[in-house]
């Protein structure tokens, strides 16, 4: 198990790192606001120093803009995040992964043309694909729950990721399963083995689906048990399917945001026992 | 172009009747709701008296529950809903539509079995289909937006209902193509193909998609182009497709819901005009 950054979000990079290796979690997926927040350089050091292995870095893309300053501006941040995460997963623990994980972007203002945004977005990780593949990082190809399609991720079924992800290299393309976004689907249990057999699973990520939906609908996550996701079939087909990396456990939460970041990674480390059927010890194999 | 009367909700069905052909609009889509409240025999006579058309009856299904008396009532309250259909059809003017929209229900309380309710909704649709047969009547299934499918409708793609109407008669199982529900799923035009070398669309609805959602995901529909979706080229799919029935505009809203009836229907034919893209005549050659 990993603890994803984003599920104790007010806590600094620092505090993130102690309360993660304090409740014996032995690896973390990173966010690179937090990173920046201290810098690059200090950030790998804080690592290195934890003993932690890096699972992923959130997150990259916002690539559909059309050509302009803002597409190049969105690239060449990507640029960024690709040396991020080789340095990052470097000073990591052995079997931290470079995985750069990455969020579609939705149709810009006014734009009804969804097919013009996903060929941007195809077009986006083919400029990106040789920088990931020199620097040893793979673009990881989230896709997000279809409620966001409009406003952040055109980039909407697991199917879809591993049609695009299938047009580049294995070792620079993946895919991450994501149960929040993708338990609904009726094809997800075929495209898990898809991912699996093609080896493109490079993150999987945990988190429940809670309803009533909160207004933010972005905070609409909740702790593993608390909804209506079954992850005994989901962490089944993602084994059976060959990953053997780090689960991450990613919720956006407000009222896990407000509570205190050791107790939540306690209360995560209790969920995901409870809840995540694991076969066998996932941490010693990295996705590759 | 046909008036759901769920986008004039507060309207009586005499006054949802009455804005509707008073506005040129030859068609609507009833509700049970406002039906029952006058009683099916007055309500067929204010249909019959209207002189519009029928083009579909909202709704019945929910058929997620476990055997016990609750799946026995929601299936005989479908019973009921498929002989109110037949009748109020029968009263419409020519060109109306037997057909019974299905929402095919949400996950039991505290269930994380999503494959037992699909399962569930599968054999509701068996059991109620010779019923549907008999009277001449079309069961409409309608897959929903991913976002319900913890609480409203565990159909939740284009395919997915196809794959279900498959295996049932063409004449007495369809689908219902809902912009709203399926603008985002990247197989969305494939599957209205589909749908239409089957002979399986009985229902053509449209409204927008807008955000951010309003804290009730329910009423998360708008006005056609005051949102993201391409409405061209979901309209020229379903044309395409050979659909040649009504096109119902149906829109949960607040603000629509609190503007006055006439208003709205008024707006309503002025949005369909400018954004969805009919390439002839639909009004003239009911789905079969």
């Amino acid at each position: 198990m990993s603890i994803n950054q984003a599920t104790i979000k007010y806590a600094d990079l620092a505090t993130a790192l102690r309360v993660t290796a304090d409740a014996g979690v032995q690896s973390i997926g990173l966010w690179r606001e937090p990173v920046a927040e201290v810098g690059l350089r200090d950030a790998a050091k804080l690592v290195a120093d934890s003993g932690l292995r890096v699972s992923s870095l959130c997150r990259g893309g916002f690539f559909t803009a059309v050509e302009g300053p803002e597409r190049r501006r969105s690239l060449d941040d990507n640029r960024a995040a690709i040396e991020e995460t080789a340095t990052l997963a470097a000073a990591g623990a052995d079997g931290s992964a470079a995985v750069l994980v990455l969020v579609a972007g939705g149709l810009p203002a006014g734009s009804t043309d969804l097919r013009g945004a996903r060929e941007r977005m195809r077009d986006a990780i083919a400029e990106l694909e040789p920088e990931a593949r020199a620097s040893g990082v793979t673009l990881a190809l989230e896709a997000l729950h279809p409620m966001y399609a409009a406003d952040r991720a055109v980039l909407s079924t697991l199917g879809q990721a591993l049609d695009l992800a299938d047009q580049f290299p294995v070792a620079s393309v993946g895919v991450v399963v994501d149960t929040f976004h993708l338990w609904w689907d009726p094809q997800v249990l075929d495209q898990i083995a898809r991912a699996g057999a093609s080896g493109r699973i490079v993150s999987f990520q945990v988190c429940d689906w809670v309803t009533p939906l909160p207004q933010d609908v972005l905070l609409a996550r909740g702790m593993m048990g608390d909804g209506h996701i079954d992850f005994a079939a989901l962490t089944h087909a993602v084994d059976a399917a060959g990953y053997r990396g780090d689960v991450e456990v990613e919720i956006f939460n407000q009222a896990i945001w407000d509570a205190e970041p050791a107790s939540v990674v306690a209360r995560t480390v209790r969920a995901f026992a409870d809840n995540v059927p694991l076969s066998d010890a996932p941490a010693e194999n990295p996705p590759r």
